[in-house]
Parts: C-alpha cells; structure tokens; sequence
C-alpha cells in the first residue's frame, strides 16, 4: 500500500510506559528515537505531559510521564543524523498544567496530543485548543468508541468539527474490540460527522487484529497511524511498528532500523515486562472490556493462563 | 459476522503435528476431539494418512501420520456426546497407498483433503479422483500460491474446475504472505476460473494476519475455514479456532469447550514446543518465503531472536 499522505506515529515509549510506569532507561530511550528517525517515522510520541504532584512524583511514575523539555533535549541530541520525526506528547484531561506550556518555537516538541473518553470532549477539546493557542499541532484521541452510546459519540464528533484547533481526530480501539467490518462502520460516522477533519487511528492487539485494523483503517482513508516497536503497549499491546513499514511502500519508510533495536533493546526487555497478544486480551477484546482484569490476572503467576474460567467469571459479570 | 453455510474446520492435530512429528499423547488428541465435539465445530482434520516405509516409521513420525482406523477408532469412542464434526485427513501428494483406501462406509473418516502445489496439481486431482472413488468428502488444497507464476496457478484452477470429484478448493497461505487486498485479489482470481466450487481457505499468522485473513476470506464468500486450538501449527501457526469461533455468531459454534482445552491441554504444551507470530516469521511472511530458515533459526536457542540479522540475510538471499 503507498499512498504520499500516509503519515506514522511511533508511540513506543507513550504506550510502553504504562506497562511500567514510565521506567525505561536511557539508553532504551535513545535507541528507539534513533531508530525511528533512521526509519523515517513522521511523529515520535516520548511519553506524557502530565503534573508532578507530592502522589505522583517523577521517582515513582518516571521521567517520561512528565517530559520536561531537558529530558527530552538529552534524547534528541544523543542522535547525529539529520532526518528526526516531530516529536509528540500525551495530555490528559484533569491531569495536566497547561499555563506551564511553552510557546512551540521554544519546545523540542511539536505536536500535542490529547486523549480523552466520550464524557470529557469539552474538557479536551479546551486542552487542543490551549496547546494550539501556543502553536502546537494537535490531536484528539477519543478514547473507547465502542463503548459510547452512539448518540454521545455523535455529539462529540459533531463538537470536534466545529473546533478548528484539531488537526488530527483519533479513532481509539481501546479495548481491542473492532472487527474490520466495524472499523468501517465506526469510521463512516466519524467521516459522517467530522467531514473536514484528518482522521488517526489507534488499535490494540487483543485479539490479533492491531495490524490488519489498521490496514482497513488505511483502505478507508485514515492518514495518520499509530504503531509501537515489537507492538509494546499497554496489555495485549499496539500495531507492530515493523510490520507496518514492511506493508507501506512509501520509499521514505525502512523497517531495518526497527528490526535492529528490537533484536538490540526490545528481546533482552521481553524478559522484564510483558506485552502483546495471549488468551486472556483476546476474551477480554471479545467481550468488549476494559482490558483492567485481564491485566490483573496476567500479573499473578499462578492463574495467569486460566483463560477459561477467566471467560466463565467475564461472562457472568456482563 | 453470521451466514448458515459457514463451516469451521478444525485441523489442530494435523498441522499442530508438523511441529512435534505427530508425538502427541492419546489423551491430548481425545481431549482436542471432545472439544471440537462440543464447540460444534464442522469438520476435524485429525492427521496426515500417509504410508508407512522402512524410514518413515510409525515410530518416528507418530501414529498421525498414518492415520489407521483402529487409532482414530479409540478417539472417536473415548467420546460419549452426540454431535460429531466429519473426520478428515490428508493426503500429500507422492507418500501415499490408495489402494488400501476403505469405502467411506467402512470408515470413521469422511473426508479427504489432498494438499498440493501448483506443479503437482494432475497428481493431486489425481488422489482426488480416487478418493471421490470410495465415496468421501473431498479438497484440493492448492499450497503457496502466493509463490506461484500466475498463468500456471489459472491452468491449475481451471483444471479444479473440470473436476467434478472436488467438492472444495482451498486457497491455502502457505507462508503467511497475504495482506487483506491480495486476499481479495486472489480470490477474484479464485471466482473467475473455477466459479462453480465452493472455496476454503487455510491462513498461516505469520505477520498477524491470519484470523483478519480469515474475516476477509468469509466477505469474499468463503465457506469452509481452517483454523486450530489456540493457533497451534508450523512456524508462526494458524487462525486461533477460538477467535474464529468468537467472532462467527452462528448458534451451532460455542467457543468455551476450545477456551476449556486450551487451559488444561495447549498450556502445559507450550512449555514443551513452539508455535506462534514472532518477528522471525513475520519476516519471512513479509518476504514470501517458504518458513523453513526461519523455523531452523528459532531452533536454535543462541540466535532464535537475532531479527535484524534474519533480515539481512534473507534480504540478501532474495
């Protein structure tokens, strides 16, 4: 598939962190910024934009969850060659100091993302328009469209067209839920209803459809993908960055840096934290459920693959 | 997704076995059956009925490998249940003795399906011819037609289509290869030159795409589709039987008695052998080759996880 408007956002180390709160060294850090500019990745997402507070403090919820600007500097100057992707960061709504937002052309950082569920458009919206008021590209992620009531989902849509400060409207799989055939549907009444917004697409992998998703999506006009190296994400994880290369034939994009800081950075963490598609994301994105108890059952050792009487108590909760 | 004349076929034990030469336990095949039994899964491939040689011994290759009744026999009355899908086996061209075939009233087997390439499609038709003979159920499994020169894939399909003792024609993605559009492609190629059969297909999960394959398959009218418990097969697997089962809302199917022998049987099994998507074969998917470089680099626990050096060196191969 080729198509010149076809644009990629690497959020490794966004959606990576939430499986470890944001504790990835340094060194890990720089290998993925460096790969993906050698990849030719458009948009690289370091993490979230959030307030330090005395609860959440940076030792316990790590550096990338705040991304001050000399953090972050560190990382982009360890890297020498001239081609770098815009870099991004994560808002979310009632979690975030927006009057400590410097002016883009004092920031390392270009685009702002804001993630949000159905309930809090306002809220969100008010947060792409201060990022924007201060140059920022923006995004709006609404998160768990499959879980909104229809008529709420529309309003919100509806309020994102009206808003000129998005430039991105984010179609979130949150829970790994959609088949292709209603990641059509979904985003007829996103193009229904947002007619004039560029449209993103962010999938989970819960039940092996992350990729292929993400391919419909792109048959149906999304420009904008989202993509994790070795698919490292929050439970069943995201699109696999490298496979996605390997399906765009866009000249600018090479899988072969990526491949390279998986087998250098992404195999020797494999053994620390877990990520990616099993039994347990698969009942859970079937069922339509926030994946938080399948999370929980994957962290105790004993029951962790119990899939089957996880499905029987999923079941009898629904 | 719903259409009465889906059907599901299950071939756990016939392709699972292609990673274990046929080692399995009796008491896991009886388990594997008692759950297609009850999961009301239409067909059950239960292993390869090939012939027995000095070098090719029941022995070494396991007993489903061959397939004799008195073995299939013990499987099919360790369960009580009523509802039983079709037995079948297959038949590989070149290693097989038809003449020992049973009727298929003398059989607890109903179908046989013939797996072969492009070249070898006379020889495949051929076994079809005599199987049709004795009366079962039969299929034409053209393998790895993503490798084949598209002028002899069209003399093969044209000649399925003059064969009236195919019942099914299988498209089959030998090596994971396939995105959603070529799926589509192929088939239209499938339609044009033997319209009159009804079609089947068999994805691998190399690059995660086997189970979305499968959905695409069924939107381009595919009726008969493969998939095993918890995707076990050779190299990166199959289409997860219940994710398929998951997705199909056809009442016959119910997908818990496939979560049930997942838990007590696939667990344990993957301690001892390996299946599934990793980056290895997700290359050589994206390459469109044959997986066995990359099956003998994941046996070998040094290198098993060097991606970027299995890039390279297949991208120089090719």
């Amino acid at each position: 598939m080729f198509r010149k408007e076809l644009k990629v956002l690497d959020c490794t180390i966004r959606d990576g962190g939430l499986i470890n709160d944001y504790q990835f060294s340094d060194e890990f850090v720089k290998a993925v910024y460096a790969s993906t500019c050698q990849a030719g990745v458009d948009y690289m997402e370091i993490g979230k934009k959030l307030c330090v507070s005395d609860t959440y403090t940076r030792e316990k919820f790590g550096k990338w969850n705040f991304c001050d600007e000399d953090d972050i500097k560190r990382v982009v100057d360890s890297y020498e060659g001239d081609y770098r992707p815009t870099l991004a960061v994560m808002y979310d709504v009632g979690r975030v100091d927006t009057d400590s937002l410097a002016p883009v052309d004092q920031s390392v950082v270009g685009m702002i993302r804001t993630a949000c569920y159905v309930a809090d458009i306002d809220k969100g919206l008010d947060l792409v328009k201060r990022s924007k008021d201060q140059g920022y590209e923006t995004t709006i992620n609404i998160m768990a469209p499959s879980a909104a009531i229809e008529s709420d989902l529309i309003e919100a849509l509806q309020q994102v067209e009206d808003s000129p400060e998005v430039d991105y409207l984010y179609f979130v799989d949150s829970y790994g839920a959609f088949y292709s055939e209603q990641i059509t549907s979904y985003l007829n009444l996103f193009k229904k209803h947002a007619p004039n917004k560029e449209l993103g697409f962010h999938g989970h992998n819960n039940q092996q459809l992350a990729f292929s998703n993400t391919q419909q999506c792109i048959i149906e006009g999304v420009n904008l993908l989202d993509a994790t190296v070795n698919g490292i994400g929050r439970g069943a994880g995201n699109c696999n960055l490298e496979l996605l290369l390997n399906f765009l034939k866009n000249p600018k994009f090479d899988a072969r840096p990526i491949y390279k800081v998986i087998q250098e950075q992404m195999i020797p963490l494999r053994k620390e934290i877990e990520w990616g598609f099993n039994d347990i994301y698969g009942i859970s994105g079937h069922l339509n459920q926030h994946p938080r108890n399948a999370m929980k059952l994957r962290s105790n050792a004993k029951n962790k693959d119990h899939c089957y009487d996880f499905l029987v108590d999923s079941l009898a909760d629904s």
